[in-house]
C-alpha cells in the first residue's frame, strides 16, 4: 500500500519545528473546534463500572437515535437498517468487503479521499477514476464518461458529498443523474456523506438515501467525527435498506466483536446538540471559507472555486510540481519565521500525473491563523523556484 | 462469511427468555469482573475539550507506558516496535493483510478462536488446521503434525497462550518447540496472548516474544479487553520487532486513522492497576475453575481438563451433537425456570465432524450461577434426548 503523499511531508514538518520555524497545518481534516459539552459531560458521568462488550451492530439506544437524527432529516431510516462503525473509515471497509469481491471495480470521481484507495487495496477491489476538472469547480462528470468506464467488473460508485477533497456540493440533478446508471446497471451508489452538516450559502444537502428508484442500491457512510468534532471517539456507521447488505456486513462486524463503547455513549449524547452550536460551527467556517477564498482569489495566478461544504478547497496554484512546492514550504521557506503545509493533490488523483499545479487547503484553523498562513502563502509563491508565471 | 454457531444460537436464547426461563450465559468471553477503577476515573475526569483524532500508532504517552509494561515482564520492547489498535481484534486483521498475501497459509492447533476464521476469509488467507485433542488435554500437537502441513505457501503460525477456548498454557518448551518449525521455515509466529494474565496454579506464562532466534519472526497480539476487563473500550496492539512488519502495518492503521481516543486514555490509566485488583481477580477466577471442574467431572461421562488459563475449558459431554444439544438447552429444556446456554465446539473446529461431543464453557459467571448452571447442565444430561450413556 503506497504511503500518502501528505505522510510523505511529516518528516519535513518535524524538520521545520525543529529550525525554530511555526508550521501553520493546512493539510489535515482535524477541526479545532470543540466538541459539544453534552458529549464530554456523558463521558464525564460514566455510570458504568465495567466497559463492556456493546451490540455487535452498536447500542440499540444509539442506533434508535440516531435513526431519528434520519427521521428528523427527512430520511426513513429504522434502527435496523444500520450498524455503528468504527468510525466512517471502518464503514467503507466493511462494505467493500461485504459487497465486492477481489478484482471487482468501482468509479470514484477524482480527485477523491484518498484513503479509498487504501481501502480498496485492503479488499482487493479496483478504482476507475473519472476525472472531475477545476474548470467547472469539480462538478460531476458527464454521464457519458462514467458510461465509458463501466465493465461487467463495474459493481459501484463511490461519491463522496460534500466533498473531501474538493469541498464540492452535488445538486439534487446531479446525484438524480448519477442514480440513473446505478439503476440502469444495477450498481451499488456508496455515498459518503461525513461531511452532510457542513452546507453553505444557503445550500441544503440532498442524501444518496432519498433517491428514488435506487433504494436497494445505496450504503451510506456516516461519521460523528467532523459532525461533532470528536475524531477520536471512532464511531461511524454504515447504513442500507438492503437487507442482504446488512446482513452480509453484520458478519464482518460481529468479526471485530464491536464499535468502541465510550465513543458510543459521547455519540448518543451528542444527537441531543443544540441548534446554537451548529449555528456557531456555520458561522466560524463560513467565515473562514470567505476570508480564504478571497485571499487565494487575489493572489497572481491563483484559482480556488468557492466550496459550498465541507472544510477544505483544491486551489490551482502557478506552480510546477504540488510535490515539491509543499516540501520546499517546510524545507526551504519561511516568512516572519512561519511556514504554510498544504496538502498536495496528486495524492488524491487515481490518474497519474494530474493535480500537479493544484493543493488541498483545509480551513480548520482559526481567522487570525489562516490570514497569517495566507500571507505566507502569497510570499511563498512570489519566491518559489519552481513557479510558473 | 459463516455465521458462528453461537450467534446461531441467539434466536433461541432470545425464545427461551421470551419463555420466562433464566438462561445462564456460559457461553460468551465478556467477564463480570470490574474495571479497574483508576481507568473509569481517567475517563470521568477527562479534561480534553475536543476529541481529538490520536497518532494512527496511538498516543506515545500510552505507547511508552506499554513498552514499560513489557519491560516489567521482562520483554524488551519500545514504544515504536507496537502499533495501538481497535482491540486485539484489529491487530489480528492488520497483521494477516500486512504479512500474507491472498492464497497464502497459516497453520492453527484447533480447537481455536472462531474469528481467527472471518478474519483469514477476510483477507484472503487459508486456515490450516492441526488438531490438538482433548485426550492430552489440547497440548501443541507433535512437530511432525505441523511440518506434514507446511508447502510453500504455508507463511505463518498463529498460536493463542493462554488458549481460547481450551484453557491449556502452553509450556516454555513447547514453544521452544514451535520455535524451531518457525526458524527452520522462516515462517512467521502470531501469538495472541490476550489471556496473558489469567495463568493458575503457579504456573508462569511465557511469552513468544521471549523466544530466541526468531525475534523478526514474532507478531503479537495484545488487548485491554480481559486484562482489565474493559472489553468495550477496544484498544490492543500489534508488537513486533520486525521493522518492515510494523511500516506495512503502519500503512493499514494510517488508513483506518486512529484507535479511539477515550479507549487510549482508559488504557493508559489502567496501567497504573495495582496487584491487588489482580490478586483478586486471580482468586475470583481460580474459585470458580476450581468448583466448575470439580463439578464437571462429577457427571456421568464428562471429561473436563482442568485449564491452567483464560477461562474458558473445553469439555466432552456424553451428547450426539454439539450443536442440536446446546439449541435443545434452550428450546426445550429447563430445570426450576433456568437453563444454560454453552458454545457447541464445532464452532472452534476448522475439520468437519469434530467437536461433535464438546462444549466450550467460559466460567465468567460468580459462583452462585455457576452453581446453579452446573446444576442445570447435570440434569440436562440426564434427560437430553441425544445422550450417548
Ligand atoms: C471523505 C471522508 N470519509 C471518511 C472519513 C473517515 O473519517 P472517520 O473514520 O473519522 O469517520 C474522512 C476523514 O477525514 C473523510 O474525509
Ligand atoms: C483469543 C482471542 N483473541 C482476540 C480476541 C479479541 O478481543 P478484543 O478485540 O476485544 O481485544 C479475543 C476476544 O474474545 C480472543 O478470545
Amino acid at each position: 500500500m503506497p504511503s500518502s503523499p501528505i505522510r510523505k511531508l511529516v518528516p519535513f514538518a518535524d524538520a521545520a519545528k525543529k529550525r525554530g520555524v511555526k508550521v501553520y497545518h493546512l493539510n489535515i481534516g482535524q477541526p479545532d473546534i470543540p466538541t459539544p459539552q453534552v458529549a464530554l459531560d456523558a463521558i464525564k458521568n460514566l455510570s458504568e463500572t465495567v466497559i463492556e462488550y456493546t451490540h455487535s451492530a452498536g447500542n440499540e439506544s444509539y442506533r434508535k437515535g440516531l435513526a431519528e437524527y434520519y427521521q428528523n432529516l427527512g430520511i426513513d431510516i429504522s434502527s435496523s437498517d444500520m450498524i455503528i462503525t468504527t468510525g466512517g473509515s471502518e464503514a467503507i471497509t466493511i462494505a467493500f468487503g461485504a459487497c465486492l469481491n477481489p478484482g471487482e471495480e468501482v468509479i470514484i470521481p477524482e480527485p477523491f479521499y484518498a484513503n479509498y484507495n487504501s481501502f480498496a487495496i485492503q479488499t482487493g477491489v479496483e478504482v476507475k477514476p473519472i476525472t472531475s476538472s477545476i474548470s467547472n469547480d469539480f462538478g460531476l462528470p458527464p454521464i457519458a464518461e462514467f458510461e465509458k468506464l463501466i465493465t461487467p467488473k463495474t459493481k459501484g460508485i463511490v461519491i463522496c458529498n460534500p466533498n473531501n477533497p474538493t469541498g464540492y456540493l452535488y445538486s439534487e440533478k446531479e446525484l438524480e443523474t448519477l442514480a440513473t446508471i446505478v439503476k440502469k446497471y444495477d450498481l451499488y451508489l456508496f455515498a459518503d456523506e461525513v461531511y452532510r452538516e457542513f452546507c453553505y450559502d444557503g445550500h441544503s444537502h440532498h442524501s444518496c438515501l432519498s433517491l428514488k428508484g435506487i433504494e436497494q442500491n445505496v450504503v451510506l457512510f456516516d461519521s460523528v467525527s467532523k459532525r461533532y468534532s470528536m475524531c477520536g471517539a471512532r464511531v461511524g456507521a454504515l447504513i442500507s435498506r438492503n437487507r442482504d447488505v446488512i446482513t452480509a456486513c453484520l458478519k464482518f462486524a460481529q468479526a471485530r466483536l464491536c464499535p468502541p463503547a465510550l465513543g458510543q455513549i459521547a455519540s448518543e449524547a451528542a444527537l441531543k446538540t443544540s441548534k446554537e452550536y451548529f449555528d456557531g460551527v456555520y458561522n466560524e467556517y463560513i467565515e473562514r471559507r470567505n476570508f480564504m477564498v478571497k485571499a487565494l482569489n487575489e493572489m497572481e495566478g491563483v484559482y480556488c472555486p468557492t466550496p459550498k461544504g465541507a472544510f477544505y478547497t483544491v486551489v490551482k496554484l502557478p506552480i510546477d510540481d504540488s510535490d515539491k512546492f509543499a516540501q520546499w514550504l517546510l524545507e526551504s521557506f519561511e516568512h516572519k519565521g512561519q511556514t504554510v503545509m498544504v496538502a498536495p493533490a496528486t495524492g488524491f488523483y487515481a490518474t497519474k500525473g494530474l493535480g500537479k499545479n493544484e493543493v488541498r487547503i483545509a480551513y480548520v484553523l482559526k481567522k487570525e491563523d489562516l490570514k497569517s498562513a495566507m500571507e505566507c502563502l502569497a510570499e511563498a509563491l512570489k519566491v518559489y523556484p519552481g513557479k510558473t508565471l
